[in-house]
Protein backbone atom coordinates (compact mmCIF):
# COMPACT_ATOMS: atom_id res chain seq x y z
CA UNK A 1 0.00 0.00 0.00
CA UNK A 2 1.33 3.31 -1.13
CA UNK A 3 1.14 6.62 0.59
CA UNK A 4 1.71 6.47 4.11
CA UNK A 5 2.58 9.80 6.12
CA UNK A 6 6.46 8.08 5.57
CA UNK A 7 6.09 8.10 1.52
CA UNK A 8 8.53 9.74 -0.33
CA UNK A 9 6.79 12.61 -2.54
CA UNK A 10 7.31 13.75 -6.09
CA UNK A 11 5.03 15.66 -8.40
CA UNK A 12 4.80 16.10 -11.68
CA UNK A 13 3.72 20.04 -13.34
CA UNK A 14 1.92 20.65 -15.99
CA UNK A 15 -1.03 23.11 -17.46
CA UNK A 16 -3.30 21.32 -18.22
CA UNK A 17 -2.55 18.31 -16.61
CA UNK A 18 -5.22 15.43 -17.56
CA UNK A 19 -3.34 14.20 -20.52
CA UNK A 20 0.09 13.53 -18.64
CA UNK A 21 1.57 10.19 -18.98
CA UNK A 22 4.15 10.26 -16.59
CA UNK A 23 1.79 10.12 -13.00
CA UNK A 24 0.10 6.93 -14.20
CA UNK A 25 3.69 5.44 -15.08
CA UNK A 26 5.44 6.39 -11.91
CA UNK A 27 2.80 5.66 -9.40
CA UNK A 28 2.83 1.84 -11.38
CA UNK A 29 6.10 2.08 -11.05
CA UNK A 30 6.25 2.33 -7.23
CA UNK A 31 3.60 -0.06 -7.27
CA UNK A 32 5.38 -2.76 -9.01
CA UNK A 33 8.96 -1.44 -7.03
CA UNK A 34 6.67 -2.21 -3.82
CA UNK A 35 7.60 2.05 -3.08
CA UNK A 36 5.83 3.41 -0.15
CA UNK A 37 5.87 6.17 -3.00
CA UNK A 38 3.19 8.52 -4.84
CA UNK A 39 3.42 10.98 -7.38
CA UNK A 40 0.94 13.89 -7.59
CA UNK A 41 -0.34 15.51 -10.61
CA UNK A 42 -0.44 19.31 -10.17
CA UNK A 43 -1.65 22.03 -11.98
CA UNK A 44 -1.59 25.32 -11.89
CA UNK A 45 -2.84 28.64 -14.10
CA UNK A 46 0.80 29.97 -16.01
CA UNK A 47 0.28 33.71 -13.83
CA UNK A 48 0.64 31.49 -10.78
CA UNK A 49 3.39 29.53 -11.47
CA UNK A 50 5.71 31.42 -9.71
CA UNK A 51 3.23 31.14 -6.46
CA UNK A 52 3.31 27.86 -6.93
CA UNK A 53 7.18 26.77 -7.10
CA UNK A 54 7.66 29.02 -4.49
CA UNK A 55 5.02 26.52 -2.45
CA UNK A 56 6.40 23.78 -3.61
CA UNK A 57 10.18 24.77 -2.35
CA UNK A 58 8.63 25.05 1.18
CA UNK A 59 7.28 21.52 0.68
CA UNK A 60 10.26 20.07 2.40
CA UNK A 61 9.23 16.80 1.70
CA UNK A 62 9.01 17.12 -2.04
CA UNK A 63 11.78 15.11 -3.38
CA UNK A 64 11.19 15.93 -7.47
CA UNK A 65 9.27 17.55 -10.00
CA UNK A 66 8.59 16.42 -13.17
CA UNK A 67 7.83 19.58 -15.84
CA UNK A 68 6.15 19.30 -18.60
CA UNK A 69 4.30 22.15 -21.06
CA UNK A 70 4.30 25.25 -20.89
CA UNK A 71 6.57 25.21 -17.73
CA UNK A 72 9.78 23.66 -19.11
CA UNK A 73 11.20 27.12 -19.38
CA UNK A 74 10.23 28.98 -16.20
CA UNK A 75 11.38 25.62 -14.67
CA UNK A 76 14.78 25.95 -15.47
CA UNK A 77 15.19 29.08 -13.84
CA UNK A 78 14.10 27.71 -10.17
CA UNK A 79 16.76 25.53 -10.40
CA UNK A 80 19.96 26.36 -8.29
CA UNK A 81 22.40 23.68 -11.10
CA UNK A 82 21.51 22.13 -13.99
CA UNK A 83 23.05 19.10 -16.29
CA UNK A 84 24.48 20.86 -19.11
CA UNK A 85 22.01 19.24 -21.89
CA UNK A 86 18.86 21.03 -19.86
CA UNK A 87 21.35 24.12 -19.83
CA UNK A 88 21.60 24.00 -23.29
CA UNK A 89 18.26 23.50 -24.62
CA UNK A 90 17.13 26.29 -22.15
CA UNK A 91 14.34 23.86 -20.89
CA UNK A 92 13.85 21.63 -17.99
CA UNK A 93 11.72 18.57 -17.77
CA UNK A 94 12.71 17.23 -14.51
CA UNK A 95 13.79 19.05 -10.92
CA UNK A 96 15.42 17.39 -7.90
CA UNK A 97 15.89 18.44 -4.61
CA UNK A 98 19.10 19.41 -3.42
CA UNK A 99 20.45 19.17 0.28
CA UNK A 100 20.92 23.22 -0.01
CA UNK A 101 16.63 22.79 -0.32
CA UNK A 102 16.66 24.23 -3.50
CA UNK A 103 16.87 22.66 -6.87
CA UNK A 104 18.77 20.58 -9.69
CA UNK A 105 17.64 20.57 -13.44
CA UNK A 106 18.25 17.86 -15.84
CA UNK A 107 16.23 17.50 -19.12
CA UNK A 108 15.85 13.40 -20.41
CA UNK A 109 13.68 14.18 -23.74
CA UNK A 110 16.88 13.72 -26.43
CA UNK A 111 18.31 11.62 -23.28
CA UNK A 112 15.24 8.90 -24.34
CA UNK A 113 15.35 9.09 -27.77
CA UNK A 114 19.25 8.66 -27.89
CA UNK A 115 18.97 5.62 -25.50
CA UNK A 116 16.03 3.86 -27.02
CA UNK A 117 17.33 4.21 -30.81
CA UNK A 118 20.98 2.48 -29.06
CA UNK A 119 18.76 -0.11 -27.28
CA UNK A 120 17.30 -1.24 -30.81
CA UNK A 121 20.91 -1.20 -32.47
CA UNK A 122 21.02 1.95 -34.02
CA UNK A 123 24.37 3.99 -33.91
CA UNK A 124 23.74 7.63 -33.84
CA UNK A 125 27.18 8.73 -34.62
CA UNK A 126 27.90 8.50 -38.33
CA UNK A 127 24.32 9.64 -39.50
CA UNK A 128 23.06 12.02 -41.84
CA UNK A 129 19.69 12.97 -40.22
CA UNK A 130 16.81 15.45 -40.99
CA UNK A 131 14.73 16.18 -37.91
CA UNK A 132 11.21 17.66 -38.79
CA UNK A 133 10.11 19.66 -35.37
CA UNK A 134 11.87 22.51 -33.91
CA UNK A 135 9.41 22.34 -30.88
CA UNK A 136 10.43 21.24 -26.91
CA UNK A 137 11.05 17.97 -27.48
CA UNK A 138 12.88 18.42 -30.90
CA UNK A 139 15.34 21.25 -29.57
CA UNK A 140 16.67 18.87 -26.90
CA UNK A 141 17.03 15.66 -29.38
CA UNK A 142 18.67 17.87 -31.72
CA UNK A 143 21.38 18.44 -29.51
CA UNK A 144 21.56 15.27 -28.23
CA UNK A 145 21.71 14.36 -31.79
CA UNK A 146 24.38 16.56 -32.40
CA UNK A 147 26.24 15.16 -29.02
CA UNK A 148 26.09 11.85 -30.06
CA UNK A 149 28.04 12.22 -33.52
CA UNK A 150 25.79 12.67 -35.93
CA UNK A 151 27.59 13.65 -39.35
CA UNK A 152 25.21 16.27 -40.51
CA UNK A 153 21.77 17.46 -39.05
CA UNK A 154 19.24 19.28 -41.23
CA UNK A 155 16.69 20.64 -39.01
CA UNK A 156 13.00 21.54 -40.66
CA UNK A 157 10.40 22.91 -39.22
CA UNK A 158 6.65 25.00 -40.25
CA UNK A 159 8.19 28.42 -38.69
CA UNK A 160 11.30 28.64 -40.43
CA UNK A 161 12.97 31.20 -37.93
CA UNK A 162 12.42 28.62 -35.33
CA UNK A 163 14.08 26.20 -37.50
CA UNK A 164 17.28 28.11 -38.18
CA UNK A 165 17.30 29.43 -34.50
CA UNK A 166 17.91 25.71 -33.20
CA UNK A 167 19.77 24.93 -35.96
CA UNK A 168 22.42 27.92 -35.02
CA UNK A 169 22.50 26.92 -31.26
CA UNK A 170 22.95 23.11 -31.81
CA UNK A 171 25.87 24.19 -34.55
CA UNK A 172 27.22 26.86 -31.66
CA UNK A 173 27.28 23.86 -29.11
CA UNK A 174 28.36 21.00 -31.62
CA UNK A 175 30.84 22.46 -33.96
CA UNK A 176 31.91 19.23 -35.65
CA UNK A 177 28.35 18.41 -36.92
CA UNK A 178 26.91 20.16 -39.73
CA UNK A 179 23.89 21.64 -38.58
CA UNK A 180 21.76 23.71 -41.40
CA UNK A 181 17.72 24.60 -41.62
CA UNK A 182 16.13 23.25 -44.07
CA UNK A 183 13.55 21.55 -45.75
CA UNK A 184 11.50 18.38 -45.04
CA UNK A 185 12.92 16.41 -47.94
CA UNK A 186 14.64 12.74 -46.62
CA UNK A 187 16.33 12.19 -49.89
CA UNK A 188 20.08 11.21 -48.80
CA UNK A 189 19.12 11.11 -45.45
CA UNK A 190 20.29 7.93 -43.53
CA UNK A 191 18.26 8.89 -40.29
CA UNK A 192 14.78 10.47 -40.33
CA UNK A 193 13.05 11.88 -37.15
CA UNK A 194 9.64 13.12 -36.58
CA UNK A 195 9.40 15.71 -33.71
CA UNK A 196 6.40 17.07 -34.49
CA UNK A 197 2.72 15.81 -32.83
CA UNK A 198 1.91 15.52 -36.77
CA UNK A 199 0.32 11.67 -37.15
CA UNK A 200 -1.46 11.75 -33.38
CA UNK A 201 -4.79 12.36 -35.59
CA UNK A 202 -6.18 10.37 -37.94
CA UNK A 203 -6.75 13.13 -40.29
CA UNK A 204 -3.32 14.94 -39.78
CA UNK A 205 -1.30 15.14 -43.45
CA UNK A 206 1.83 13.03 -43.33
CA UNK A 207 5.11 15.67 -41.75
CA UNK A 208 7.29 14.67 -44.86
CA UNK A 209 7.50 13.64 -48.29
CA UNK A 210 7.15 9.19 -47.87
CA UNK A 211 8.16 9.00 -51.73
CA UNK A 212 11.59 9.75 -51.24
CA UNK A 213 12.20 7.26 -48.57
CA UNK A 214 14.68 4.53 -49.34
CA UNK A 215 14.99 0.91 -48.08
CA UNK A 216 17.36 0.80 -45.35
CA UNK A 217 17.09 4.10 -43.87
CA UNK A 218 15.75 4.27 -40.26
CA UNK A 219 12.51 6.21 -39.42
CA UNK A 220 11.70 7.33 -35.69
CA UNK A 221 8.65 9.34 -34.72
CA UNK A 222 8.55 10.54 -31.28
CA UNK A 223 4.73 9.77 -31.05
CA UNK A 224 3.38 7.48 -28.94
CA UNK A 225 -0.32 7.14 -29.64
CA UNK A 226 -0.67 5.03 -32.06
CA UNK A 227 2.11 3.13 -31.43
CA UNK A 228 2.50 3.14 -35.40
CA UNK A 229 1.80 6.41 -37.09
CA UNK A 230 0.81 6.51 -40.85
CA UNK A 231 4.79 8.01 -41.33
CA UNK A 232 5.85 5.14 -39.83
CA UNK A 233 3.50 2.76 -41.85
CA UNK A 234 4.59 3.82 -45.03
CA UNK A 235 8.26 4.17 -44.10
CA UNK A 236 8.03 0.24 -43.14
CA UNK A 237 6.29 -0.42 -46.40
CA UNK A 238 9.56 1.17 -48.28
CA UNK A 239 11.48 -1.18 -46.19
CA UNK A 240 13.06 1.49 -43.75
CA UNK A 241 13.47 0.33 -40.11
CA UNK A 242 10.75 2.17 -37.84
CA UNK A 243 11.78 3.22 -34.68
CA UNK A 244 8.52 4.07 -32.56
CA UNK A 245 7.60 6.33 -30.08
CA UNK A 246 6.99 4.31 -26.74
CA UNK A 247 10.50 2.92 -26.22
CA UNK A 248 11.79 6.94 -25.96
CA UNK A 249 9.14 7.45 -23.56
CA UNK A 250 10.25 3.87 -21.48
CA UNK A 251 14.23 5.23 -21.56
CA UNK A 252 13.29 8.77 -20.45
CA UNK A 253 11.12 6.94 -17.64
CA UNK A 254 13.95 5.37 -16.50
CA UNK A 255 16.46 8.18 -16.93
CA UNK A 256 14.15 10.16 -14.77
CA UNK A 257 13.13 7.53 -12.20
CA UNK A 258 17.43 7.04 -11.19
CA UNK A 259 17.48 10.88 -11.45
CA UNK A 260 15.16 10.44 -8.70
CA UNK A 261 16.63 7.82 -6.71
CA UNK A 262 13.28 6.47 -6.46
CA UNK A 263 14.64 2.99 -4.90
CA UNK A 264 17.32 5.34 -2.94
CA UNK A 265 20.48 3.63 -4.25
CA UNK A 266 22.00 7.09 -3.57
CA UNK A 267 22.60 8.47 0.10
CA UNK A 268 23.14 12.03 -1.30
CA UNK A 269 20.17 12.56 -3.33
CA UNK B 1 -4.23 1.87 -9.93
CA UNK B 2 -4.52 5.02 -8.22
CA UNK B 3 -2.57 8.02 -9.77
CA UNK B 4 -3.25 8.68 -13.33
CA UNK B 5 -3.02 12.36 -14.32
CA UNK B 6 -6.63 13.06 -13.94
CA UNK B 7 -6.88 11.65 -10.00
CA UNK B 8 -8.29 12.85 -7.33
CA UNK B 9 -5.53 15.23 -5.41
CA UNK B 10 -5.48 15.96 -1.38
CA UNK B 11 -3.01 16.57 1.17
CA UNK B 12 -2.08 15.97 4.92
CA UNK B 13 0.20 18.72 6.21
CA UNK B 14 2.12 18.70 9.54
CA UNK B 15 4.81 19.53 11.28
CA UNK B 16 6.93 17.23 11.52
CA UNK B 17 4.69 14.49 8.95
CA UNK B 18 5.74 11.16 9.81
CA UNK B 19 3.64 9.71 12.79
CA UNK B 20 0.20 11.45 10.57
CA UNK B 21 -2.48 8.67 10.01
CA UNK B 22 -4.50 10.45 7.66
CA UNK B 23 -2.36 10.28 4.78
CA UNK B 24 -2.19 5.54 4.96
CA UNK B 25 -6.03 5.90 6.08
CA UNK B 26 -7.10 8.04 3.34
CA UNK B 27 -4.93 6.27 0.54
CA UNK B 28 -6.21 2.73 1.93
CA UNK B 29 -9.80 3.72 1.88
CA UNK B 30 -8.91 5.11 -1.69
CA UNK B 31 -7.76 1.88 -2.82
CA UNK B 32 -10.29 0.19 -0.82
CA UNK B 33 -13.54 2.18 -3.01
CA UNK B 34 -11.63 1.71 -6.45
CA UNK B 35 -11.06 5.85 -6.17
CA UNK B 36 -8.19 7.28 -8.89
CA UNK B 37 -7.50 9.01 -6.22
CA UNK B 38 -3.94 10.17 -3.68
CA UNK B 39 -3.23 12.12 -0.21
CA UNK B 40 -0.03 13.17 -0.20
CA UNK B 41 1.97 13.79 2.86
CA UNK B 42 3.48 17.17 3.12
CA UNK B 43 5.37 19.07 5.65
CA UNK B 44 7.00 22.61 5.54
CA UNK B 45 8.83 24.31 8.47
CA UNK B 46 6.45 26.67 10.59
CA UNK B 47 8.26 30.26 8.65
CA UNK B 48 7.36 28.74 5.28
CA UNK B 49 3.88 28.20 6.18
CA UNK B 50 2.05 31.38 4.47
CA UNK B 51 4.55 30.60 1.55
CA UNK B 52 3.43 26.93 1.33
CA UNK B 53 -0.43 27.91 1.10
CA UNK B 54 -0.60 30.35 -1.19
CA UNK B 55 1.54 27.26 -3.33
CA UNK B 56 -1.33 25.25 -2.36
CA UNK B 57 -3.69 27.62 -3.39
CA UNK B 58 -2.26 27.93 -6.73
CA UNK B 59 -2.37 24.16 -6.73
CA UNK B 60 -5.80 24.02 -8.64
CA UNK B 61 -6.57 20.17 -8.83
CA UNK B 62 -5.97 19.97 -5.36
CA UNK B 63 -9.51 19.61 -3.52
CA UNK B 64 -8.86 19.50 0.40
CA UNK B 65 -6.61 19.79 2.91
CA UNK B 66 -5.98 18.04 6.23
CA UNK B 67 -4.30 19.97 8.92
CA UNK B 68 -2.30 18.56 12.03
CA UNK B 69 -0.13 20.11 14.76
CA UNK B 70 1.14 23.11 14.43
CA UNK B 71 -1.23 24.63 11.50
CA UNK B 72 -4.75 23.76 12.63
CA UNK B 73 -5.38 27.66 13.84
CA UNK B 74 -3.13 29.29 11.09
CA UNK B 75 -5.40 27.06 8.72
CA UNK B 76 -8.44 28.32 10.03
CA UNK B 77 -7.29 31.73 9.01
CA UNK B 78 -6.78 30.70 5.45
CA UNK B 79 -10.66 29.87 4.90
CA UNK B 80 -13.32 32.36 3.11
CA UNK B 81 -16.23 30.21 5.35
CA UNK B 82 -15.70 27.84 8.35
CA UNK B 83 -18.35 25.59 9.72
CA UNK B 84 -19.66 27.26 13.36
CA UNK B 85 -17.77 24.04 14.89
CA UNK B 86 -14.43 24.71 13.25
CA UNK B 87 -15.00 29.11 13.89
CA UNK B 88 -15.90 28.27 17.37
CA UNK B 89 -12.53 26.47 18.52
CA UNK B 90 -10.15 28.88 16.05
CA UNK B 91 -8.77 25.92 14.41
CA UNK B 92 -9.25 23.81 11.80
CA UNK B 93 -8.80 20.73 10.69
CA UNK B 94 -9.23 20.32 7.27
CA UNK B 95 -10.44 22.61 4.55
CA UNK B 96 -11.89 21.92 1.11
CA UNK B 97 -11.93 24.24 -2.44
CA UNK B 98 -14.36 26.20 -2.56
CA UNK B 99 -16.52 26.83 -6.58
CA UNK B 100 -14.43 30.61 -6.09
CA UNK B 101 -10.99 28.87 -5.79
CA UNK B 102 -10.92 29.50 -1.85
CA UNK B 103 -11.11 27.45 1.01
CA UNK B 104 -13.77 26.22 3.65
CA UNK B 105 -12.86 25.20 6.97
CA UNK B 106 -14.16 22.44 9.06
CA UNK B 107 -13.07 20.95 12.94
CA UNK B 108 -14.12 16.86 13.06
CA UNK B 109 -12.52 15.93 16.18
CA UNK B 110 -14.70 17.01 18.25
CA UNK B 111 -17.65 15.68 16.25
CA UNK B 112 -15.69 12.16 15.60
CA UNK B 113 -15.59 12.12 19.28
CA UNK B 114 -19.37 12.30 19.64
CA UNK B 115 -20.55 9.95 17.25
CA UNK B 116 -18.28 7.59 18.08
CA UNK B 117 -19.37 7.83 21.47
CA UNK B 118 -23.55 7.87 20.03
CA UNK B 119 -22.47 4.50 17.87
CA UNK B 120 -21.51 2.78 20.78
CA UNK B 121 -25.07 3.48 22.26
CA UNK B 122 -23.74 6.36 24.14
CA UNK B 123 -25.90 9.58 25.22
CA UNK B 124 -24.39 12.77 25.96
CA UNK B 125 -27.52 14.38 26.89
CA UNK B 126 -27.71 14.23 30.80
CA UNK B 127 -23.63 13.57 31.13
CA UNK B 128 -21.90 14.85 34.09
CA UNK B 129 -18.33 14.81 32.38
CA UNK B 130 -15.10 15.55 33.66
CA UNK B 131 -12.87 16.08 30.50
CA UNK B 132 -9.16 16.15 31.21
CA UNK B 133 -6.35 17.95 28.57
CA UNK B 134 -7.50 21.20 27.31
CA UNK B 135 -5.79 20.77 24.08
CA UNK B 136 -6.41 21.39 20.48
CA UNK B 137 -8.71 18.16 20.33
CA UNK B 138 -9.97 18.70 23.98
CA UNK B 139 -10.84 22.06 22.52
CA UNK B 140 -12.95 20.82 19.86
CA UNK B 141 -14.45 18.04 21.85
CA UNK B 142 -15.65 20.02 25.23
CA UNK B 143 -17.31 22.46 22.76
CA UNK B 144 -19.01 19.44 21.01
CA UNK B 145 -20.20 17.70 24.29
CA UNK B 146 -21.67 21.29 25.77
CA UNK B 147 -23.37 21.70 22.39
CA UNK B 148 -24.90 17.70 22.48
CA UNK B 149 -26.25 18.52 25.72
CA UNK B 150 -24.11 17.19 28.83
CA UNK B 151 -25.36 18.80 32.05
CA UNK B 152 -21.85 19.57 33.03
CA UNK B 153 -18.71 19.64 32.00
CA UNK B 154 -15.45 20.44 34.52
CA UNK B 155 -11.84 20.72 32.07
CA UNK B 156 -8.85 20.02 34.18
CA UNK B 157 -5.48 20.75 32.31
CA UNK B 158 -1.68 20.87 33.87
CA UNK B 159 -1.98 24.55 32.70
CA UNK B 160 -4.81 25.97 34.99
CA UNK B 161 -4.89 29.00 33.09
CA UNK B 162 -5.84 26.72 29.66
CA UNK B 163 -8.64 25.09 31.39
CA UNK B 164 -10.30 28.28 32.54
CA UNK B 165 -9.73 29.93 28.92
CA UNK B 166 -11.62 26.83 27.18
CA UNK B 167 -14.32 26.37 30.13
CA UNK B 168 -14.81 30.22 29.90
CA UNK B 169 -15.50 29.55 26.26
CA UNK B 170 -17.56 26.53 26.09
CA UNK B 171 -19.64 28.34 28.83
CA UNK B 172 -20.47 31.73 26.64
CA UNK B 173 -21.54 29.34 23.72
CA UNK B 174 -23.05 26.65 25.34
CA UNK B 175 -25.07 28.95 28.65
CA UNK B 176 -27.73 25.54 29.27
CA UNK B 177 -24.32 23.18 30.32
CA UNK B 178 -22.82 24.34 33.57
CA UNK B 179 -19.26 24.74 32.52
CA UNK B 180 -15.88 25.21 35.19
CA UNK B 181 -12.13 24.53 35.48
CA UNK B 182 -11.84 22.27 38.04
CA UNK B 183 -9.54 19.07 39.26
CA UNK B 184 -8.84 15.66 37.55
CA UNK B 185 -11.34 13.99 40.14
CA UNK B 186 -13.52 12.13 38.75
CA UNK B 187 -15.41 11.59 42.14
CA UNK B 188 -19.54 12.44 40.86
CA UNK B 189 -18.99 12.22 37.29
CA UNK B 190 -20.99 10.05 34.99
CA UNK B 191 -18.70 10.42 31.53
CA UNK B 192 -14.43 10.84 32.15
CA UNK B 193 -12.72 11.62 29.17
CA UNK B 194 -8.93 11.57 29.10
CA UNK B 195 -8.40 14.57 25.64
CA UNK B 196 -4.77 14.13 26.56
CA UNK B 197 -2.12 12.53 25.27
CA UNK B 198 -0.89 10.64 28.65
CA UNK B 199 -0.85 7.53 28.21
CA UNK B 200 0.64 6.78 25.27
CA UNK B 201 4.09 5.48 26.51
CA UNK B 202 4.40 2.67 28.44
CA UNK B 203 5.97 4.82 31.82
CA UNK B 204 3.59 7.52 31.50
CA UNK B 205 1.35 8.35 34.69
CA UNK B 206 -2.65 7.88 34.90
CA UNK B 207 -4.24 11.26 33.56
CA UNK B 208 -6.58 10.97 36.94
CA UNK B 209 -6.94 9.51 40.00
CA UNK B 210 -8.69 5.89 39.51
CA UNK B 211 -9.67 5.13 42.52
CA UNK B 212 -12.38 7.31 42.46
CA UNK B 213 -13.70 5.42 39.41
CA UNK B 214 -17.10 3.97 40.07
CA UNK B 215 -19.17 1.18 37.86
CA UNK B 216 -21.61 2.17 35.64
CA UNK B 217 -19.00 5.23 34.51
CA UNK B 218 -18.30 5.77 31.22
CA UNK B 219 -14.26 6.36 30.62
CA UNK B 220 -13.33 7.35 27.35
CA UNK B 221 -9.56 7.74 26.22
CA UNK B 222 -8.61 9.65 22.92
CA UNK B 223 -5.22 7.45 22.93
CA UNK B 224 -5.31 5.11 19.66
CA UNK B 225 -2.13 3.41 20.66
CA UNK B 226 -2.30 1.60 22.82
CA UNK B 227 -5.91 0.46 22.09
CA UNK B 228 -6.44 0.16 25.82
CA UNK B 229 -4.74 2.84 28.04
CA UNK B 230 -3.71 2.15 31.89
CA UNK B 231 -6.68 4.57 32.22
CA UNK B 232 -8.85 2.31 30.12
CA UNK B 233 -7.87 -1.12 31.51
CA UNK B 234 -7.98 0.74 35.35
CA UNK B 235 -11.64 1.66 34.13
CA UNK B 236 -12.57 -1.61 33.16
CA UNK B 237 -11.37 -3.79 36.43
CA UNK B 238 -13.23 -0.94 38.18
CA UNK B 239 -16.81 -1.91 36.28
CA UNK B 240 -16.66 0.78 34.18
CA UNK B 241 -17.73 0.83 30.36
CA UNK B 242 -15.38 2.07 28.44
CA UNK B 243 -14.38 3.73 24.93
CA UNK B 244 -11.11 3.51 23.09
CA UNK B 245 -9.96 5.91 20.79
CA UNK B 246 -9.91 4.27 17.05
CA UNK B 247 -13.77 4.56 16.74
CA UNK B 248 -13.41 8.59 17.34
CA UNK B 249 -10.28 8.08 14.59
CA UNK B 250 -12.33 6.14 12.55
CA UNK B 251 -15.77 8.38 12.83
CA UNK B 252 -13.57 11.46 12.24
CA UNK B 253 -12.04 9.55 8.96
CA UNK B 254 -15.55 9.37 7.86
CA UNK B 255 -16.75 12.72 8.48
CA UNK B 256 -13.64 14.51 6.80
CA UNK B 257 -14.43 11.91 3.79
CA UNK B 258 -17.61 12.92 3.06
CA UNK B 259 -16.69 16.66 3.74
CA UNK B 260 -14.17 16.15 1.02
CA UNK B 261 -16.73 14.54 -1.56
CA UNK B 262 -14.35 11.79 -2.07
CA UNK B 263 -16.80 10.00 -4.02
CA UNK B 264 -18.27 13.27 -5.67
CA UNK B 265 -21.73 12.19 -4.98
CA UNK B 266 -22.52 15.97 -4.68
CA UNK B 267 -21.66 18.41 -8.08
CA UNK B 268 -20.95 21.36 -5.93
CA UNK B 269 -18.06 19.89 -3.81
Amino acid sequence: MRGSAKADVFAMLAHPIGHAKSPGMFNALFEERGLDSLMMPITCAPGEFDTLWAGLTALSNLRGVIISIPYKVPALAKAETAHPRAARVGAANILRRLPSGGWEADNFDGFGFVLAMKKAGHTIAGQRVLQVGAGGAGCSIAHCLAEEGATSLTISDIDENRAKTLAAAVQAAFPACQVSAGSNDPAGMSLVVNATPVGMKPTDPLPLPVEALRPGMIVADIIMEPAETRLLAEARARGCQVQPGQPMMDCQMQGMADFLDVDRKNRNV
